[in-house]
């Protein structure tokens, strides 16, 4: 496999992808000058570093090799990651992608996803977009929760993730420190926003049928009540703490999806909750919720057996029977036959 | 496609399959004397009876029409169910099944599994054991949340049924009602016991890749502390209200697997609960439990689509990305190409 995209979740893949028996890693792309010509696992601060895997600016060069696999990593938006992906598939690989906005982008990006999908069955190859959220917490498992269910005509899913213990980067990405003022304007310029929930939501009317006529997208700050410290900032009371971001799909003016997503500094009791209203209802907890960065790395890792044995075109998580790539396992089952 | 089998989940999956816009019932089989000649819809208690449907006990007749897939319920245990099995894939249905014994048969059951897997390939169609349990709540969920991990080291579930709400003869499989010996008696000669807990083990220790090499089970009662009444039967205070089983996947003599299920009438607060051991530790709760009958029927229905488009062979759930069948839906999505 090649790594295409070295920054902290794409250095957390492929510290975790090292740990496979069964996959090599053979390349790894990134255009950060601070990291080409550099050895792979000295970037991502491995252990048994150096791997002997130079990461290289150099996209066509690396992909010749055609890899099986390409796990792509550099950006949340689509438009923008178009040409990797496409080269990618191209070169003949399969790809699985952290990029948020492919996640589900019939709905959110149809033109772009009808030319993935149409390149992509072109060259014999799958591709999905995933990770923890987009691609499992908030859609995957609660489409897979549905599977005990007769009716379903509401879904609910709320997620608080305390970004207290996680990297500084996603802690500025959320506003925390932020006054009030400045949150809302980056929020109105989209610099600070989680992406994704409107995927999900698509994902989510999609596989389960719910006629979703419209998709709204809210976001707000989480105000501080008190000052909390995390290890790299602290954030006053009447800052910016984090984000509050609502995703509804609607009918009618009625929600048939909504989807609720806090993720902020401070935050004591982080959890992921899915309700499916219907016959029966039901639902679930992860009490704690899911590790936002561990997470994905690990949804990425253990999606790569199913992405190498999907059909070709342009997939989703839902599509795949996602289970967990044991470090020990020395072969792939079903390997593609290529 | 084909009802094999109308006894109580048999009957509740033909009421839910008749909602289902994109599959037709095109045949009931079932050998009673009691159900034989009569309509389908009828017997099922359909407000919408007669269906035009007749249950027949003429099986290859009712296989000839070659139905795209066969949902067959008809006994728990493989050996009895083999020849059925066989005589659908050799019509060219695909089969889901609710044999327990069927959900992994690989380690308990090997042979069969390896002929029935032979001739489902040879016939170009896919065959799968599934339910709520096996099939889903205590094996296909945690190998799906193990998306989530990096590392799984143990697994451990627990499933918390209250009988009182369930049929007659639930209650009395279960041994509700009976005297603590003449339960001990049942049980050593294997007349009371949920079926399927070893084939979860098996499922989850082989998509885990965890190394067990026995499976271990148990069996006992769980004794009333306090009278108690269902709708059907009343358990006095030291009788038993149900069973306690405990299957154990063990290496060097740990548990690596530790599937707990509890079913007794008057169970105060039941629950799924799972819990993986690893990197991160994750666990996954489902308040008030899922619901066996109905989830039976709703899982198994819910598989079409994917047994439909899944590889020959015999598969199980885990390797079918099982969603949620509409009733409103018109066409099956990339139905099977025959």
């Amino acid at each position: 496999m090649v790594q295409y995209g070295v920054g902290p979740i794409g250095a957390s893949i492929a510290q975790l992808m090292r740990q496979k028996c069964a996959i090599e890693i053979c390349g790894a792309i990134d255009s950060d000058p601070a990291k080409v010509g550099r050895d792979l696992g000295d970037v991502v601060g491995a252990g048994d570093a150096p791997w002997g895997i130079p990461i290289s600016d150099d996209e066509p060069r690396v992909l010749q090799q055609a890899p099986h696999v390409v796990i792509h990593s550099t950006s949340s938006s689509l438009p923008r990651v178009m040409d990797q992906l496409l080269a990618c598939v191209r070169a003949g690989s399969c790809v699985v992608s952290t990029c948020e906005e492919l996640a589900y982008p019939f709905r959110t990006n149809p033109a772009l996803a009808e030319k993935l999908d149409a390149e992509a069955k072109a060259h014999g190859v799958a591709v999905v977009g995933t990770g923890v959220n987009p691609g499992f917490v908030m859609d995957k498992l609660a489409v897979t929760l549905a599977a005990e269910s007769q009716r379903v005509e509401q879904v609910r899913i709320s997620r608080v993730v305390n970004a207290s213990n996680r990297r500084l980067p996603l802690q500025r990405k959320i506003g925390a420190g932020m006054t009030p003022d400045d949150f809302a304007a980056s929020a109105a310029n989209g610099t600070i926003r989680h992406v994704g929930l409107p995927e999900s939501v698509a994902m989510i009317a999609h596989y389960l049928n719910l006629p979703v006529e419209e998709i709204s997208e809210m976001i707000e700050p989480v105000i501080a009540r008190e000052r909390v410290s995390s290890d790299f900032l602290t954030v006053e009371t009447g800052q910016v703490a984090g984000v509050h971001q609502i995703a509804r799909g609607l009918s009618g003016g009625r929600d048939l999806v909504y989807l609720e997503l806090q993720m902020y500094v401070g935050a004591k009791n982080p959890y992921d909750r899915i309700e499916l209203q219907g016959h029966p209802a039901v639902s679930l907890m992860i009490p704690s919720g899911s590790h936002g960065d561990i997470a994905t790395a690990s949804v990425v890792v253990n999606s790569v057996p199913a992405i190498l044995q999907a059909q070709p075109g342009l997939r989703t998580s839902c599509d795949l029977p996602i289970g967990f790539l044991s470090p020990t396992l020395e072969t792939l089952p079903r390997w593609r036959t290529r």
